[in-house]
């Protein structure tokens, strides 16, 4: 079944907001199995979003159609839409009820263009709009579907995933199973090497993503019932598994690195602090947005100066004097000072020169040093990053966390062996 | 003039990426006062991508596309563009160069099908790619006109502002200027409100921006020169900085509000620290993200603990047990201690509820008090925040940032007058 993607709204056209609906909606359809051709934005024009929306029945199945549904005149998306199916609008009284109560419950008072939202294509289906007053609706006409959602990324996203995923899969008569494998600590190209052979399997289906400092991949199948399909997708898993090891630090969707180092860590009644020059606390910002990051942070360090980095970390002045502060004898010290001034079981230290200034011909812009410190071993390690400041600061973050998930693993591995 | 923009790629049709050029591409598109009706992505497919631009150049007069420009043989944008056109590709001995020149310099060997690229449609303006080998072309048919960008941002962004800009404007015979006025403090929907007699002008247009906590107004005009331009922005400038005063932070797009922050601590030889709880670093990292930031933040805590808290910023346990660690009296106090710990001039402090667990019916998820002290005046406020974990900390780091702009500027004003 092929799909397409239209998206209603000016502030698309004018460039005032990212389309993440589209690349949302896209990566989900592809989840479904759907063959996507084409994505387009349009404004709220009644000529113009006609002319799309007919060109797009003619050539895909199934047309899902973001915004344009709200209660101004402005939105034009599901009067256009039920036009092109010639299809009159008539009032769904479910959808009436929900509009009641959304304003009832937030005692706001209902404006007369809300009741516009009740009107719906005749013989369609209503989708409850768990967010917004605005109801998802899906029309099939001759073969062919149109999926209307609203804009809000916070009323289409739960909308989709509760109500049209499964409509979809009914229509296919098909059961559906994904797993996802995230890993850390290996670049995107190496993970695509390594998985070439896997990648022309249809059932299940490999695709991976890239993110900074990590590489996902999703291991998805089809068949009659969710069991069975978990059943291709178990021996697939298994390879990856077997091939990426420790490197893979979850296979639920919804676990961050973060979350999966936080979870590690309370399991096994560690704490952690983070030591941070140049990363200026995003290591600790990033493990404390975890929830249950309590357990295990107490406190963090930001030591931008020398002086701060000997006050609370110990750093010697020696060091600082005779190898610098981006050195690996400071990420070593402050690793270690972490440690002790806080009695946390590890520290995550990092100190680097994220730019614009401040390189030299010897220690170069992107020059940073990791220092990890658990249960009194500690190493460092020299990276190289590019890119601007952000870009910089946004990779160490993500290679200090790898990190400390690895000498932390290394740790628990040397303790239960011996 | 009506520009239509197609991003070409497998990858934003299967969701693996969020379409951050056309987002960039029609933002700059309506700076330049260009009319955009239609946005579309295509796959990497000859019969597709014929259709799409064959549809575009017929309704357009300008139609941008990015993405497909690469050596291999599935890239097909500029081979496809060119039959649409009717033009031959020709060897194009600039481009052939400056990839000879590309590969030598990073010591790699040129493939076969690297070449392919140094072909341009004939009659075309070739942009070089400072950061690629792939160079942009411009293509002009009977008065339709393309331009084709590489997809990497990095390659993209660089080659649009600096030569398809300029070649837009003088095809417009018109020079434009534009400022940027940042605002902190203010809702959009309060911004927009107060500037509603203003966004109907049309040279200068007014537009708004919303982000996080900020609110962005442009203001941008056309004239024959430049500096007839800037004669026409700069009424309307003033009109907004009396109408918003020092909720402006500044007027020029590349500041950010960290950077404004930190130039007017450095400005005033004043030093700041962050003692964040549930922000965790976040405050600190935005903070350290403005180059220059060591001139103003030596040091800075993640007091996560109620233990750190008393430690670190000498909060007093009779503080948090009275009131809690989420109150005014410990923001208060995280403030006061942040200063007189590290003698830095001012302060920021953040303690509150991000969730999903820790709210109760008195304190619940969302509540976050923010306290902030410079030179001896310590103030608090409570806020109330929506959404989850990771949308609370974001908007309470904002309203951080906000709360220490404001305080620097009270003192600067009262040390100034008296």
């Amino acid at each position: 079944m092929t799909v397409e993607i239209i998206c209603v709204g000016t502030e698309l056209l004018l460039g005032n907001i990212v389309n993440t609906n589209a690349a949302f909606l896209a990566e989900r359809c592809a989840y479904l199995g759907l063959t996507c051709y084409y994505q387009s934005v349009v404004g709220d024009n009644a000529a113009r979003l006609t002319e799309t929306i007919e060109t797009a029945t003619k050539r895909s199945d199934l047309v899902i159609l973001s915004g344009g549904l709200g209660p101004t005149e402005d939105d034009l998306t599901k009067e256009t839409a039920a036009a092109v199916f010639h299809l009159p609008l008539v009032e769904d009284p479910i959808s009436k009820e929900h509009i009641l109560q959304f304003f009832k419950t937030r005692n706001r008072t209902i404006a007369d263009n809300n009741w516009k939202q009740a009107m719906i294509p005749e013989g369609s289906v209503a989708l409850e709009n768990e967010n917004g007053t605005a109801p998802g609706i899906i029309m099939e006409k001759e073969g062919k579907t149109m999926i209307l959602l609203p804009g809000p990324p916070n009323e289409l996203r739960p909308m989709f995933l509760q109500q049209v995923e499964p409509y979809l899969l009914s229509k296919r008569n098909a059961a559906i199973y994904s797993q996802m494998v995230k890993m850390c600590g290996i670049g995107e190209s190496d993970a695509e090497t390594a998985i070439l052979d896997l990648t022309s399997s249809t059932n299940p289906t490999v695709a991976t993503y890239a993110k900074t400092g990590e590489v996902h991949i999703r291991v998805t199948a089809f068949a009659e019932n969710e069991e069975a399909a978990a059943k291709l997708v178990k021996p697939m898993v298994n390879k990856l598994k077997s091939r990426f090891g420790s490197k893979i630090y979850t296979t639920d969707p919804e676990i961050t690195l973060e979350q999966s180092i936080v979870e590690l860590l309370q399991l096994n009644k560690m704490t952690v602090t983070c030591a941070e020059s140049c990363t200026g606390g995003m290591v600790a910002a990033r493990l404390i947005n975890a929830p249950g990051a309590s357990a295990v942070i107490n406190e963090s360090f930001i030591t931008y100066s020398n002086k701060a980095k000997r006050h609370y970390l110990d750093v010697k002045k020696g060091t600082l004097k005779k190898f610098g502060a981006v050195s690996e004898e400071t990420a070593l010290e402050m690793a270690r000072g972490g440690c002790i001034s806080t009695k946390a079981d590890a520290c995550i230290a990092v100190t680097g020169i994220a730019g614009p200034d401040g390189g030299t011909e010897e220690k170069p812009v992107g020059l940073v040093y990791i220092g990890c410190s658990v249960a009194g071993k500690t190493i460092a390690k020299e990276c190289h990053f590019t890119g601007n400041r952000a870009k910089i600061r946004e990779s160490a973050c993500a290679e200090a966390l790898n990190t400390l998930r690895n000498c932390i693993l290394e740790y628990l591995s040397e303790t239960r062996f011996t």
